[in-house]
């Protein structure tokens, strides 16, 4: 199985492949989409429209079974919260136009999955995710590292799920199914 | 000139093709998108698409030179804002891809245009939108009629500009410049 995870920002959308076979957890590409480069209002139409078409090109070179996405943390800004849903809403097209299977899961959740904690800091969260994908160095930017991420909370939710047969295990028995998941990678 | 009016809704959007020649206004075609089938949340993308397919198939009949989208009211509730975000991000996104220029006008910018009064209801921009443009039925869905408003927005700015050099000139004698301005219409 081929994940998608996806992080959306109002600045920059991270995004993340990873492949699911067995036990075995592969990272394939990842990376961030937006920059930071005229942050002007006449020029947001034009990077959505980066978003979607970079996301759509992922879509179609690794064609993914699911596209996994953050849930919203509600921030007390309703102008953060709208941009984020601008955001959101190419990355939700993106999926639906190709009929992928969306999947979302809450910030509590990922950092739950993948450091077993859900206070856990983003750079343990990037820490984290380059360990269990074995990758030579730390995913970056932050936000490529959160989606990779939400793609590994997908894949453990699976396994943890039909290991456990419910979502949400304590996180001690939880890391450890997935520190097995992932023994192959050392 | 042809305007693209938008009207962003998290259940259904609304759009408004408006011809301005001269003083002279014609609606070339307005409706509603999205609908109320189906609201659960795996259907929320495929209506995203919806919106979004139906947008550009517009925006390649009429080749509008400017897309007029209604400004945000934030809401107190942020789930509403995340809604209207997703389906707005689908919307620009739309004119970011054809590299439409953007015009945003708040709530209160549309009703004093087209009604002359920032707290007209709904009913008295449907009935006004549909007096302006010589249409023989009030416009319907109200979203659609809430599109047209921000067409004529745009269009009664620009001409309004020209005539007083001010974005905000009186409520009163901008009607009256407008009034003037679609004399034709009767």
């Amino acid at each position: 199985m081929i994940i998608l995870g996806v992080d959306p920002g109002s600045r920059v959308t991270g995004y993340g492949v990873v492949r699911v076979q067995g036990s075995r957890l592969v990272c394939l590409e990842y990376g961030g989409l937006g920059g930071r480069t005229g942050a002007g209002a006449e020029n947001f139409p034009a990077r959505l429209a980066h978003i979607y078409r970079r996301l759509k090109a992922v879509v179609e070179q690794y064609s993914p079974q699911v596209m996994a996405v953050e849930d919203v943390f509600y921030s007390v800004n309703p102008k953060s919260v709208l941009k984020l849903g601008h955001a959101r809403g190419v990355i939700l097209l993106a999926a639906g136009e190709s009929r992928i299977p969306l999947a979302e899961y809450s910030p509590l959740e990922v950092k739950k999955a993948v450091v077993g904690y859900g206070r856990a800091s983003k750079d343990q969260i990037q820490m984290m995710v380059g360990r269990i994908l074995g990758l030579k160095e730390k995913p970056t930017p932050l936000d490529a590292a959160d989606a990779l991420a939400i793609a590994l909370c997908h894949a453990f939710n699976g396994s943890f799920r039909s290991l456990e047969s419910s979502k949400f295990g304590s996180a001690g028995r939880g890391i450890r199914s997935w520190r097995q998941a992932v023994q192959t990678k050392g």
